[in-house]
């Protein structure tokens, strides 16, 4: 018997686009959202941390029972350590148990934790149901929350189970803010400078302005009704402009990853004891010192990226204690790289990337001398 | 502070698309497919049973090594128990333990338990990555091997957590058959029965002139190249035809749950000690009556599919031992019903289906007409 070849042909227009909702006090909003075209129909889980809880599902359950349309409340243990398979797993459990099916919508509430592993249980509960993220931290404004990748840890590694599913809604509440501790604002201000450096030296110098030249404090920051927005709006506008021409992250998405190559091998060298921001701050800046080396900044680009670090409080040296094979163990281990390349993303300059041959946003450096530049800076 | 409002744009065409191929001892075959296109370059693992492995791993094996291809092979125990959410966890530890990392290619070697428990590791490893399936059932190739749903099932209910993931290729052993049981190729046949009510009365004439005219037995049928080639392709061809413009199960999918709106029930009511066939050939062969009744098809029809049926020792009477109620409970708990309706794909003689009010492929049908019509069944 001869074998015999047939296609199945899959080819499809797909429409995920979705809207970003930058405000204060939204919980009535949520409503609104949760109420447009089919969703409207299904019933909803409200799904959070047990922090974010205790702040705000009593005052959004209100504003749905207002509308007729009672919810129910799931809450999983606060934490990154929390960000697991069991984790996802227990919430599974727990809708099962209440009789959630495909009619489920799932409002994610909370900030990156929360939104990457509920978002992985919406993407494969009944095979995929829709999920709505309501964002309450800085961090998760200029990170988590655009882009559809969601995600939980493993022993080995961070965000290496998941999968692509975008929310049907952002909502970007930035009365949350009030609630974020000094240290939390200054994570989130790690992943917001390094947008501006990447694709806005507007949105840069508005910040220098702010934080270097008028010296506000976290908690001015907060309180600055202009400046917040400005700063929600700026990170998911940003964010949006490299994923939705490259959902799956295929080069154009890289650009993101700007300090992440030593960002992350930092971050799972010091055991996770420094937040995300701070290692990226020192990774972004680390970027731009070997990329000043490659005639891709300048030494001046340099000193204004470390001062608006510094004035935000954001560490851009290599800590004394961790080793320079710990980082590079890190990165080699790093599931972005493919084999033995250790790839960068470069500025060029503030607010510009780097586009290397063939459009590539990211380029392999040398391990060797990766390695002997981490070694000369972490004696600096 | 107003809320601001603005949208990401994610509209792209998608193209999934993929050969199936049938064939005899394609070992060959898969490390030719494997080499297509860019899955060239990626690391291979083969994921399967502790059944298939002895069977045909080393064969596999040999070929790519032949190739200067290794690969690693991962075995988990054999089994519908285990197709788990912690078999998938144990896959994924195998995977990362080996240093599997975005360039995973997957091949799926095995039934429907593998392909579907395979399929979603690769769905959600490192958020996505190619997998092949070689599929080694005749069930598997009439059910789980085309379409792209993968899943695993919970203590609550079956395939409830998910994906839809497009294979890069599936590949129909039908030499595998011959390692398959009786029962095996029975429970095999009740799926592609079903497929040529549905659809195809031709084929359903060849099964009929097979099974009832010429008497084959289970044995006769796998030695059979026509017979078993023809099979394998019309299985997977009317399953392309209802997938293809369906990938989501939004209507015309559904066609293809003919019998299983009784029969995944039964098989629940049963506590899973009747096959997924066996209980899809007593879903179809009511779904038949019930329709008979309602006009949708003749007395003659039903004769002739029990008597194929019966031809091929597949059961079309529900079983003494099952209550009525177990059947309406599971069927209430189905996740495929939507808050409290219970809804049925119906023949439209042999070889075609209903199309209701909208262009609809499944009706409602009330509850209590369901509860009688399954009591007075269950009495006959």
């Amino acid at each position: 018997m001869e074998a015999t070849e047939f296609t199945v042909e899959l080819v499809r227009k797909v429409d995920d686009s979705y809207p970003v909702v930058v405000g204060r006090g939204l919980e009535k909003k949520i409503v609104e959202v949760a109420g447009r075209g089919a969703l409207a129909d299904r019933r909803i889980a409200l799904i959070t941390d047990s922090t974010v809880e205790g702040l705000i599902s009593a005052a959004i359950a209100r504003e749905f029972a207002a509308a007729g349309r009672p919810i129910e409340v799931i809450a999983f243990p606060a934490g990154e350590i929390n960000k697991t398979r069991a984790t996802k797993e227990w919430i599974e459990d727990q809708l099962i148990a209440r009789g959630f099916g495909r009619d489920t919508l799932i409002i994610a509430a909370g900030g990156g934790v929360v939104t990457d592993v509920v978002g992985f249980v919406a993407a494969t509960f009944t095979r995929g149901v829709p999920y709505i993220s309501y964002v309450t931290t800085l961090l998760a404004a200029a990170d988590a929350a655009v882009g559809g990748k969601t995600a939980v840890d493993t022993p080995a590694a961070t965000n290496l189970i998941g999968a692509f599913h975008q929310p049907r809604a952002v909502l970007i509440d930035v009365d949350r803010w009030h609630t974020l501790s000094p240290a939390q604002i200054q994570d989130g201000m790690g992943e917001t400078i390094k947008h501006g450096c990447l694709a806005d030296s507007e949105f840069f110098e508005v910040l220098e302005d702010a934080f270097v030249r008028r010296g506000l404090s976290p908690k001015d920051f907060v309180d600055d009704d202009d400046l917040t927005s400005l700063t929600a709006r700026r990170n998911c506008e940003i964010k949006r402009d490299f994923v939705s021409s490259d959902v799956f992250e295929g080069n154009r998405r890289m650009g993101l990853n700007l300090g992440h190559t030593i960002g992350r091998a930092l971050e799972a060298a010091m055991g996770y004891t420094m937040s995300h921001g701070q290692c990226v701050a020192v990774g972004t800046a680390l970027q731009m010192r070997l990329g000043e080396r490659f005639g891709y900044c300048s030494a001046e680009d340099v000193e204004r990226f470390e001062a608006l670090a510094g004035a935000i409080g954001l560490p851009y040296r290599l800590p004394d204690s961790v080793s320079v094979e710990a980082i590079m163990a890190a990165m080699a281990h790093d599931k972005k790289g493919v084999a033995g390349t250790i790839r960068f993303v470069f500025q060029k300059g503030i607010g510009d990337l780097m586009v290397f041959e063939g459009g590539a946003y990211a380029r392999p450096v040398d391990t060797q001398l990766i390695r002997e530049f981490l070694a000369e800076q972490s004696r600096g």
